[in-house]
């Protein structure tokens, strides 16, 4: 008789998003006069720039004749696009990383999600706390995690770095060694972000312990200040410890169109062995590429009208997240986050707990957010609200949230 | 320090198709006054059929407004290409699969990839011998195949299942007793199948040894024979034993496009655990689904116009199977497969190795195909050819066969 992976069996029942979605669904039925507005799941609402629909109408178009179909693509994604993102992303920094350091992929979420099983399974994960929820989970599949700890919320195996207001959210090193650290900067859900100074100390770190850093930098489009690093390729060193991974789902809008990419450099080795070559390996046998039409889409987003019209779509997102930040601290709560990123992180009043807040605003303003618990045991006592919607809804949450406080 | 996956470092160091390129690519280069005629790797060559292509035309301009933008897709994929799914392929077939069974993907090769995450590191696999690399490959990089051993060229703890003209390529029960067993049929790459009857006997063995069938029905389209199963779930008992995987790659051409499926039915249980459970955990934390608009070109196979249009698409490439059978017959080659599947299977003439006629073939006929070996032991002495040329090139490919024979 067969077994299962029984680590599978170790998660909490309930994913985050899915047990928001039920309580959604509850109120709407037992208040249908009452019309939720959702500022919680990070999912965009603005349409598809004009640039990049173009493209893909254009390479439809070429899908339909014989001689400009495209079948499999290449194992690491197409050189147009592997090549717009150094010469846009990388070589502007002077981060010094190749076309062929990149691997296409469907998104950041499947990518950050199968990094690890490059690792050994007795590899020690450190995350900083709150967290997307991804990184843990998918350790937690393959066996790396331990125990789940159901008074403290948390790991047996996991190393937490706490990210709260008493540290201006920006992780310590921990006293215990790690051999992968998780870094989402700027980050979700708490919105904040750290110096590129602070992040040249992790990676001096990781250099030192030996470890790896996995680097999540799907924000980086949002960044507005001087001294953010928009890549962990912009710190000395980091090509000996660092993966970073990019999404296109936040800075083009492309939650439902699927593309992110991958960048392991190729001096990333562990005992002699490239982890360039595992992931290729990888890569080659457990997955077949991201849509040539999709990767056209990538590609437009890198040209000249592309880059106007989605600066235009940063803009509009972030002065959602001025209208919620000030807004909110007019209301008089204790608000972080949404400088540079899509995220407003606020302290809940008095002490109230994630999820009761969580009531209380659903109950009483309509506004449906996200609960700082849901992301780690440090998350409690905070709460999320996002940018994503659009500005007639934001303001119109903002105005219900000041009038039942 | 941290470390790596040791087993990916068990792999053999070239994957078939990347050597095969290495050798064209020199060949190329060498005889730049000799074009080849690829009939190797099982990638199409007809475009995509106009109904598709007026789909996704239509979805890319729903992504470019925002009453119509679609973001994040459900985890289980859109409901209109489930419920198309269930009504063309599974209902009219008795099949008793519904809606909520269906995981859609970004292909069979993701999916027959990542499935093995599901079981016990312990688990013992069995396999087609030859077979489609990446069942085997997914499982040596999670650890559940022991060691290769060099000069038998198989796995110490897979249990391989020769198909080979002997048995007329019909996998005969192991005597060890395997709780995962890999099925593919129409089979790559032997383009041969069995029988609904010799299938019902399959499943009839797993659900009595406990074990779970993994059935890849990706070339189910090209069934020509009335006995054969286009699902496992024609099969009486294969709810409580089998995972179906699907591919929109071949009957409608869709390696560039990438959408494929996963049925797991909720009866597959293991000591009270659903496995469609654990499929919808992994779809949630470590995928964030196919594209819309390439799920609404999967909808689009099941239109009227796209039904018609792909019938003839297929009878296209069955027509290239006929002429390559009938044409190697005539030329003296012992030939198998193509009448319910796009490949055909040919024994190398005398005592001739796979990869000696793979040299033999491209040097003399500058024709390349896949040798069998490539596939596993049992593929020795055996080489692959593709349907999916144009029918051009295949006919001129097979006159080049001819003449050098």
């Amino acid at each position: 008789m067969y077994r299962i992976n029984e680590n599978y069996q170790k998660l909490p029942a309930s994913y985050l998003f899915s047990t928001i979605a039920k309580k959604v669904a509850a109120f709407t039925q037992e208040n249908p006069d009452k019309p939720l507005i959702r500022l919680g799941i990070g999912d965009v609402t603005q349409p598809i720039a004009p640039a990049i629909i173009n493209a893909m109408h254009q390479a439809v178009d070429e899908m339909s004749l014989a001689s400009s179909f495209h079948g499999y693509a290449p194992d690491l994604g197409y050189e147009f696009l592997r090549s717009a993102i150094v010469k846009n992303d990388y070589a502007p920094k002077g981060c010094g990383i190749q076309e062929d350091e990149i691997f296409i992929s469907d998104g950041a979420k499947s990518d950050s999600g199968n990094i690890q099983e490059l690792f050994d399974i007795n590899c020690k994960i450190a995350v900083t706390d709150p967290v997307y929820p991804v990184y843990v989970d998918s350790n937690v599949m393959a066996g790396r995690c331990g125990t789940y700890q159901e008074d403290s919320k948390t790991w047996s195996d996991i190393i937490y770095l706490p990210c709260v207001r008493e540290n201006g959210f920006v992780p310590e090193f921990p006293k215990e060694t790690p051999d992968m650290i998780y870094l989402c900067f700027p980050n979700n859900p708490t919105g904040t972000t750290i110096t590129k100074t602070q992040l040249q100390e992790w990676v001096d770190y990781a250099n030192r312990i030996g470890a790896v850093i996995i680097y999540d930098a799907a924000y980086e489009a949002y960044i507005s200040e001087p001294d953010v690093a928009h890549s962990i390729y912009e710190c000395e060193g980091a090509r000996t410890c660092a993966i970073e991974i990019r999404s296109f789902s936040k800075n083009a809008g492309f939650t439902g169109v699927r593309l992110g990419f991958t960048v392991v450099p190729k001096e990333l080795t562990c005992g002699g062995v490239s982890l360039h070559g595992m992931w290729a390996r990888r890569h080659g046998t457990k997955y077949n590429g991201a849509p040539y039409i999709i990767q056209r889409a990538g590609e437009a987003v890198y040209s000249k009208e592309g880059k106007a019209q989605l600066k235009e779509q940063i803009a509009y997102y972030m002065k959602n997240a001025s209208t919620i930040k000030e807004g909110l601290a007019d209301a008089g709560y204790e608000v972080y986050g949404g400088v540079n990123a899509p995220y407003i992180w606020l302290k809940t009043p008095g002490q109230m707990r994630a999820w009761e807040f969580f009531d209380y605003l659903m109950e009483q303003a309509n506004v449906v957010g996200t609960p700082g618990s849901g992301f780690g045991p440090s998350g409690e006592g905070y709460f999320r609200l996002t940018a994503f919607g659009s500005y007639e809804n934001t303001t119109a949450a903002i105005e219900r949230i000041k009038h039942c406080s």
